[in-house]
């Protein structure tokens, strides 16, 4: 123990998590989970830290702050990459999946279908709402290149979206195929197509004008293609100095909208003259028939063409969820196919697709929905203990609850008031509370308290599981 | 994506969990976790990584490897943190549950009961069995110091372990005041009895006979009082020192045994002139009392004088759990009162009490004992498709098999043949595969295979569902 005092505080960018929040957390991602399994997804676990080469790709450009880790202590192991910092912790699940994947090519059955929950960890910027550790729930179709399975993985968006008693939402889709049809059918150069989809990406944020704008106004000098810190939640003072026509073309193909089948058709047209656009328009056709086929309440899903996806790994369908009544928050739920991932491990490529769940943005806005159970405990009946001598009825008493099923605490503190004991169970919110004086236990009786209502009823010792489970109706 | 190839490897004494390890663990956590909540537990949930003061208590001796962590990558931000090793990952539970309890102080209700499941790193020496992450699974009474915490705390681990299903085990406990009384009682200077304590530790592991001759054993010549890397799995060459008949002394507490009530009665009497012994023993006697009204099966729990824990920051009464058809893994369920360690965070203390699954261990355990259920899927139901022409009422059963509950996997591999379809369900262990053929879609039926007994049936569609949970007994 040391002789000063250590402040009690978290590193900046982290935080705790109390019952309060636990408890929902939990409730809303078993449902999500069950969903997972009902699609016949299996549980995989890979660790928190792997080899930073693993996560970087030996990439010189990679611009993720991660955090690396090494070994210190008096005992340190000399060799066994202790003391150095060939170790890091991961920043998603998707990258170690592939390496899995890679590792376990052998022996795996494809397709392989496997979710993961877990926290990743990122060095950005911490700032309200954002984290430095954060958790994410993925789900991953490995070893199959069928849109079907990008149908699947819509339809499983769409289910566990419902599964958790949403109903205003929309998985929004589109294909990186055609977005790579852009610049044959927008007259730019191939190679400014990928700035041109991060730009396309911020529109919910920022808004077409914006997004326009954008792409009309000058370059920067030093342009380097290198986005600036933060600048896919704000309008950038530069852009790609495209000239009028050409972004007059992409805000033609950005207003494309519609129902499904109207907006698909006008697309082929559009794209008629572009291979790759037409392959990606095929592969949506697919995903739509599947999902209809499927019975996916069509309310909750739609293709959007100015759905582009960041991350540069993506080769073909992407998707996006949003809740109608905060559209502001960003996508909850997002993914894509990425083809060629796990080609950083092995010879033998493996096409995947699957989405995360983005966890904390899901809760912040299920929060501010008020769909959130708020509760203090899980517990659901508090023996009292008044008088010391009485001790061993009220263990007798709780022994007995839990032994029926129920979650009971037996009080421990060191006051006997009731008053104060009664003040514990109402603080957490325990619905229910035994108190037991002395008269009672010489009678065989207990009396059984409503802390709801506030009522109490003296009745016989034998009948307290059955009363205890009415007033809390089970 | 990087040119050359980055071999599939994790860091050494890291490992993955495919699904056919998470499966079983998944069953067995929740198991033990509604067991925490019948007790009337809440879960906790601290981040991963603290402030590395929080972990090391800014103690120059701590000796513990952990793993240091800073933030690398071209977008580092400065200051923040940012680029230091001031941060490391957690090595256990309870110090940050301590950090948490001195952080909250105001606002946390007492007794604070939580549970917390995670995972921990320490930069150990990897060996088999022996990982660097590992997870655990701790229960803690947080702002009570009457041994009747302790007793649920017992109570806890008993019903835990029977929970999933074991009841060849003991929960073996002592108190840390009555070893605090061997120096008195069997003359040794007091500031040894750490040392004589980690000695006393290893008798599960290298039995009574060596942890007598280690006690005599000549001390090294420049003995510091630090054990050797991993001497707590092997007798040391150097001893304390101690005279026979201090060692003596030693042994005769040692050997006290027997039936719980006669080995306490010959304790009383033993430590008769030596007061903090007797604290620790009257405690004893209320948790044994607790244990008894509280109906605990008392095959399942026992006073055991050698039980010792090896952390120092152990204060009061202290727990061990083993396998009587295992002794030799060690204990797989472990804990203790720790009254001191909120102190590091706070100048108002907190006492607290409480024990860790070593769910690796206990894992490893049950393997052992063929007591996990093994399989390689969750997934009920492989909906085949061998007919591109078909694949919409393939979806359609699937979305149906879905909408019942039922856990159904479509085929989305490339193979057509329904030999290399049912080969796949077969390697997964799928029970039940539906096949569809043209005849069978115009018919309006389907062929529902039972993939145990390899039988299968032809049934009108409509029967779908029926006939499938049938066969799965659901």
């Amino acid at each position: 123990m040391a002789d000063t005092t250590v402040k009690p505080v978290l590193p900046s960018g982290f935080r705790d998590y109390a019952p309060s929040d636990v408890i929902p957390r939990t409730e809303i991602i078993a449902k999500i989970r069950a969903t997972f399994e009902r699609f016949g997804f299996d549980p995989l676990e890979t660790p928190g830290m792997e080899l930073k080469r693993t996560l970087t790709g030996d990439n010189p450009d990679f611009s993720m702050p991660i955090y690396d880790t090494r070994i210190s202590g008096k005992r340190i192991v000399s060799g066994d990459n202790a003391g150095d910092f060939d170790t890091a912790m991961r920043f998603d699940l998707t990258v170690p999946l592939a390496r899995y994947v890679a590792a376990n090519r052998d022996k795996l059955v494809l397709p392989f279908k496997r979710y993961q929950i877990g926290n990743v960890w990122r060095g950005e910027k911490s700032q309200a709402g954002r984290f430095r550790e954060f958790m994410q729930f993925d789900a991953d179709i490995v070893g199959t290149s069928t849109p079907l399975a990008d149908a699947e993985v819509i339809a499983l968006m769409v289910e566990s979206m419902r599964a958790i008693d949403l109903e205003r939402f929309d998985v929004r889709f589109n294909n990186r195929k055609i977005l790579n049809g852009l610049p044959a059918y927008a007259g730019f150069a191939p190679d400014q197509v990928n700035t041109v989809l991060r730009i396309i990406d911020k529109l919910p944020k920022i808004g077409r004008d914006a997004v326009l704008r954008e792409l009309g106004k000058p370059t920067r000098a030093d342009s380097s293609g290198e986005d600036e810190e933060g600048s896919d939640l704000v309008e950038a003072s530069y852009g790609l100095g495209m000239t009028p026509v050409v972004v007059g073309k992409i805000e033609q193909f950005l207003n494309l909208c519609g129902p499904t089948d109207v907006l698909l058709a006008e697309c082929v047209e559009m794209f008629a003259g572009t291979a790759v656009a037409k392959e990606g328009l095929a592969e949506l056709r697919t995903i739509v028939d599947a999902l209809r086929e499927m019975n996916v309440p069509e309310t909750n899903w739609r293709v959007d063409l100015s759905v582009a996806r960041g991350l540069a790994y993506y080769t073909g369908p992407v998707f996006e969820t949003y809740l109608s009544d905060l559209p502001g928050i960003g996508s909850v739920f997002s993914g894509g196919r990425y083809d060629d991932l796990v080609s950083r491990f092995s010879a033998t490529n493996v096409p995947a697709t699957g989405a995360s769940v983005g966890v904390d943005r899901l809760f912040a806005a299920l929060s501010k929905l008020d769909a959130l159970r708020t509760v203090e405990t899980l517990t659901q009946v508090l023996v009292t203990v008044m008088d010391p001598a009485l001790t061993k009825h009220c263990l007798a008493i709780t022994g007995e609850l839990r032994g029926a099923g129920l979650r009971t605490a037996l009080w421990l503190g060191q006051e006997t008031s009731l008053r104060h004991q009664l003040g514990y169970a109402s603080r957490l919110e325990i619905p229910v509370a035994i108190v037991l004086g002395g008269d009672e236990a010489a009678a065989g009786a207990v009396t059984v308290r409503n802390m709801r209502d506030r009522t109490q009823q003296r009745i016989p010792r034998s009948d307290l599981v059955r009363v205890a489970k009415q007033l809390l109706g089970c």
